[in-house]
């Protein structure tokens, strides 16, 4: 029995959805931009997805785009929010967010621009009065996540976009790790990110959803596809496939039972392990993942033993898999550092199931109990 | 019965390249960066589809990165060979490219660039001999594609290779429609781009390959993925399923129906239908397109009553369907006024038969003969 307990990595895509690509696969393989009926059939399975879309996030259709996936997405929002305002050369945004935000920024940083992090707190939440402090006339662009990846702490993002608004930054929200997980909307921001093979979608298709006040300045030049702002024949089949997955997270008992599962999960780590630390336990956090720190352990040994049992969780992100330092996410938070290497994430999905946690729990309660005995020998 | 003769607007993914599709959203579904079975599996699959995309290319994995599309492998070839050379500020192209590559030119046209364009002659070609001498110390890119996607034409890209080698300059190829039709090698060029939907693969994803002397930039900043080339979660089953009709296409006899085909078309359309011209007729062409224009006639009326009766065809680049001007294309060749609005592409697949050719060629002439008698009237 294999188990997958790495959902902020990627998740598998529903059968919903693979339905929903095999279709157009098989079926509706036109090219969008043909003039004929192969053509229009594609067309309107892209247009039909771009009003799911627009109904998830409560916009209206034009402001989605589609692209090739979360980290397209959170560049496009980047580089067009400074290119709207070529004079403003002050960024503000935070030392944990996803490398497909702090790259951008980094590439932006060697260009001149002033890149300014907001520091965050030991649980992993910001300050939003240390925010509109830091605004300045010259700020054109403010980056933060709404939901943490290694975490799941949920930032403010509604006060984050009023204080934005007011001072007149562009607010680029990553909200890779919100969507499908807790209600999302988009009006709060000028930038929302979402990737879907987070939610159950396919990999290779994300969008941004951009506000009236917010340009896009296109990366990739070519046909006129997605309004002009983004060239390359439309991925149809992924498309079809987000917009399937949408459908199923607009389903507002779609993650009834995760909360339970990481209840569970949370309790039993506290009562049966000893020297935890559950990361920002106070905090508002994303209903389906555990920051579980063990005392004096290797996190990545954990996770290694865990993966020879079957059993799949990870030590940070997907991206930074295989680092010996430890997370730069735990480090901003200022986790001490006899935890802080011994860190686990275990993200849930909707698919997992009791008969999974329990087996999960008892095959870590051995491991770490054998790491805790190698320890003192 | 539905035929599908635009097969250079888009094709139909072959059975084989679904499946490979449906066992990697089905079953490994897993991150390719993360640390455990899963990631590992899905990894095992980008690596192979890399090991097969090398040997299509005849070219070592390293050469290859795999992209959202050719759109966007175009662009990052593009802005990769300007950005390795930034005091070279004049590139050559021409006006029959597609417009994913002349729509970046036309961008950095607009930030100083110097952009040439070679002219093409009544047969749709290109002089190596001006190309020679065009080329200057300053000229950091030739930008010139192998066959072209409304006429079929193929360019001799040895010999453009060689000059450019000789001469110093950049050499990108967009290969997307010679990939699959006829033999394609990488070496002759420095940047190549493929994508995987014009050869019965998916949509969104392509590839560059670039050689050794050709330094990449990446577009969009993130995670390390494709050698920190193209930040962002590989598209695993697209990978997979570009990889599939590679491998499909390297079978040397899987076309060899349809020259036999093209010919059928170009015999009776000139034996049976007064007033065509069959562009470029004595090139070199892909063995898969014919580009056909009727005097007098409009190409766009003539695809519009084919398509009432069930059958796609074309009238020029999709991303071009629906503009009311004639084909950039054709224009730039300086086909005649009189065919120039006349004229459809029809562009066949290994998967077209006899029987569709026969029952299209019918439906044509009686298309044809009924506009005729219309422009008479």
């Amino acid at each position: 029995m294999k188990i997958y307990l790495d959902n902020n990595a990627t998740t598998r895509p529903a059968d919903e959805v693979i339905a929903a690509m095999l279709t157009c696969l098989r079926e509706k393989f036109g090219n969008p931009s043909s003039a004929h009926s192969f053509g229009e059939a594609a067309l309107a399975v892209v247009n039909g997805a771009r009003e799911t879309a627009a109904e998830f996030l409560s916009c209206p259709p034009t402001r989605i785009t589609f692209t090739g996936g979360g980290s397209e997405a959170n560049n496009l929002a980047i580089m067009s929010a400074v290119a709207a305002h070529p004079e403003k050369r002050h960024i503000i945004s935070s030392p944990v967010e996803h490398d497909s935000v702090l790259n951008p920024l980094a590439h932006l940083a060697a260009r001149g621009y002033e890149v300014e992090m907001l520091s965050v707190d030991r649980q992993g939440g910001i300050d939003p009065e240390k925010l509109l402090k830091k605004i300045r006339p010259d700020t054109c662009l403010v980056s933060l996540m709404g939901a943490n990846n290694e975490t799941g702490v949920i930032w403010p993002v509604k006060e984050i976009g009023r204080i934005c608004g007011e001072r007149g930054a562009l607010y680029h929200c990553d909200a890779v790790q919100m969507a499908g997980k807790i209600e999302l909307r988009s009006d709060f921001c000028d930038y929302l990110v979402i990737a879907a093979h987070k939610l159950h979608g396919p990999k290779g298709v994300g969008l941004l959803c951009s506000g009236r006040r917010a340009p896009l300045t296109p990366m990739i030049h070519g046909g006129s596809q997605e309004h002009g702002r983004r060239a390359g024949t439309e991925n149809v089949p992924a498309i079809a496939g987000m917009a399937a997955a949408l459908t199923l997270a607009m389903n507002k008992r779609a993650n009834d039972g995760i909360k339970g599962l990481r209840k569970r999960i949370e309790q039993k780590i506290k009562k049966e392990i000893p020297g935890v630390l559950i990361v920002a336990e106070a905090r508002p956090r994303l209903p389906n993942t555990v920051n579980a720190c063990f005392r004096h352990c290797s996190g990545a040994g954990i996770a290694q033993d865990l993966d020879s049992r079957g059993i799949a969780v990870s030590t940070r992100s997907a991206c930074h898999s295989g680092d010996i330092d430890p997370s730069h996410v735990l480090a901003a938070m200022g986790i001490p550092e006899e935890y802080l290497h011994g860190s686990i994430r275990i993200s849930l999905s909707r698919y997992n199931t009791e008969e999974e946690i329990d087996l999960f729990l008892k095959i870590l309660k051995e491991i770490t109990t054998r790491a805790a005995k190698n320890f003192i020998a």
